[in-house]
């Protein structure tokens, strides 16, 4: 039987587990104040990177991401076919570079837990890093090629979801969520109550508010690790007006920098999305000079050329983090209510995957098909 | 007798012989499509610093920018008490640092030219600097103080300047130029063609268009110097929201940088003026990536402090400069229409001696006072 769901979220999350949960039959309604825009999601760059984002001391992730990259082709393909909108999905691959000699030591040591961990990654000269990308520094001092760690253009990702959540019926509700309440012993399910008073009763609930989690009441029971927020800073950047010419870059480009991470991943508009400064700041979302000039500074060490380009925007997010940086899947201990949290820096990564589980978790409802 | 005055541009220039024109009695019709904020003066910083402005061999520009500021008190608070507006005129004076002992041999040359000016200029040390201004880079080399060179709030004067003119009865037409026609031989004024197909007479017409001027058709016989823009680009620095203490710069800051200048002009509320750059590149408004990489660069190594402040803004204006950067002001060769422009740097500290100048070129109206 069809089960009424409520959602709480429309970040890449909430809006990918409202849309399978839909196609799985179940009558799905998502509560978010501004679908798809207002979450970390629309800041991100959208990288697929389960072998780039290697973790010393994170084995159990790492295999937890492979195999969310690995349901990537078949949800991109079909949620385009459920949208009809392209989401930029794109298997270029990707390389990192190194800036000094310590930054290559640094690349080495990765390469070698890579290769440890049964990945696979490719040391590659300064030469022939130039030859993958040729708008790279002269200056630089190899790299690492990874031919499986993708990308997707999250904006259109997030469009397309809402789309497809649009036409599998899905209702929106665009208020935020003040509190939650359990199911009760007589069988009702779990409720919500609206930011305008009104109350949303359902059979089941699937919190995947991120970094909201904690402004929403009533979940003192409910069992969940603490979810804080991990700010970043990301710039787009693009070709000035009436310049043509091939892309600055073919595909995505990650450096260490003296030290410091930085990405640059490309649209195929010729925008170049660069990030991301991690801070832990609370939920403050200005956008500080500082991390902007690090990220500028950063970037144009890597890639000169960005110094012709406009800045479109510079923003921020928030990633909602776990204490062991592992996202958290599954039944809270609210009767009826679900979670889907703490992707960290992997939401769109794992999004796919995500949604399986919890399509897994409340039943499919074949009968409705 | 009063005349009907056409007033073309909404910048710190029109809008201020606008005003005076209508002070001076006569019956004053604007034309600007978005007065006050389409102009470079929205972008501007508001420095009025005919002393720290002195550029070698241009000794008669300096006295006239010299006259300019001593017009400027009078005209605050004439305009303040017009509007009902504080205008943010702020005689805190100007600092100018040097970061390197190039920078320092280089002050020291501008302050020995500032004095065979007669200008009021005093060498500082690091020390004395930084007892002026305590959040300045400890590793300075020192400055040049002038206390005689002031700053307003650009914005809030253009606020006050559009409420004035409103007050005095002045009539806005929102819309573009597109051609301006001279005054017949028969004793017809001189009109102007606007970009609704309309067109609009007048006794006297005052081109004050800055870097529109050569898109306003019927102009080649008018005798007009060349016109071109030269591009800025401009930072808005503000306080974290929630921070409190006393502000970061408690007067205007200049500064040679490794040979680069950038200035910061503080505002009441925090904020922070960074600027600005000198590009001749066209009409091209794009936000460059490497210009804000600079100006980030350059104003954190003066103040370490902004890279905690918030990025508000990153835009640009294009200033209108002359073949020897120095305004153009009187009768064109056209019969009725009189110019106003190439003000360059200099359009706050040169509007209100502009606007006295075009008053008298018109000739006041006492009849209708």
């Amino acid at each position: 039987m069809a089960a009424r769901v409520l959602v709480v979220g429309g970040g890449v999350i909430g809006l990918s587990c409202a849309w399978r949960l839909a196609e799985a039959g179940h009558e799905v309604t998502l509560v978010a104040p501004d679908p798809g825009r207002d979450s970390a999601s629309w800041v991100a760059a959208g990288m697929l990177a389960p072998v780039t984002e290697v973790q010393f001391g994170e084995a159990p992730l790492t295999e937890l991401l492979r195999e969310g990259a690995a349901r990537w082709k078949e949800f991109a393909t079909s949620l385009e076919r459920a949208s009809g909108h392209d989401v930029g999905y794109d298997e270029s691959g990707t390389l990192t570079v190194a800036l000094d000699t310590s930054d290559r030591a640094a690349l080495d040591q990765l390469l070698a837990y890579q290769h440890s961990l049964g990945c696979t990654a490719h040391r590659r000269t300064a030469s022939e890093c130039r030859a993958l990308v040729p708008s790279l520094t002269p200056t630089l001092r190899g790299g690492i090629e990874v031919p499986g760690d993708h990308h997707v253009d999250n904006r259109a990702l997030l469009g397309a979801l809402v789309q497809a959540c649009r036409t599998k019926g899905i209702r929106f509700v665009p208020l935020s969520v003040e509190a939650v309440a359990a199911g009760g012993a007589g069988g009702g399910g779990p409720s919500v109550d609206l930011s305008d008073g009104s109350r949303l009763g359902s059979d089941h609930l699937l919190l995947a508010a991120g970094t909201g989690t904690p402004h929403i009441g009533g979940l003192g029971a409910a069992g969940l690790p603490e979810i804080r927020p991990v700010k970043g800073h990301i710039l787009r950047l693009g070709p000035a007006e009436g310049r043509t010419g091939p892309p600055l870059l073919p595909r995505t480009v990650r450096a260490l920098v003296h030290g410091r991470s930085i990405y640059l991943v490309p649209r195929p508009d010729g925008t170049l999305v660069v990030g991301a400064t991690m801070e832990e700041r609370g939920t403050d979302l200005g956008v500080r000079a500082g991390a902007v000039h690090e990220l500028l500074c950063d970037a144009r060490a890597v890639v000169p050329g960005i110094d012709e380009l406009e800045l479109l925007e510079a923003g921020t997010g928030l990633r909602p983090a776990t204490p062991d940086n592992t996202p958290v899947v599954g039944w809270t201990a609210l009767a009826g209510v679900a979670v889907a949290s703490g992707h960290f820096r992997n939401g769109m990564l794992l999004a796919p995957l995500t949604a399986a589980a919890v399509v897994d978790l409340f039943g499919a409802a074949p009968g409705d098909e």
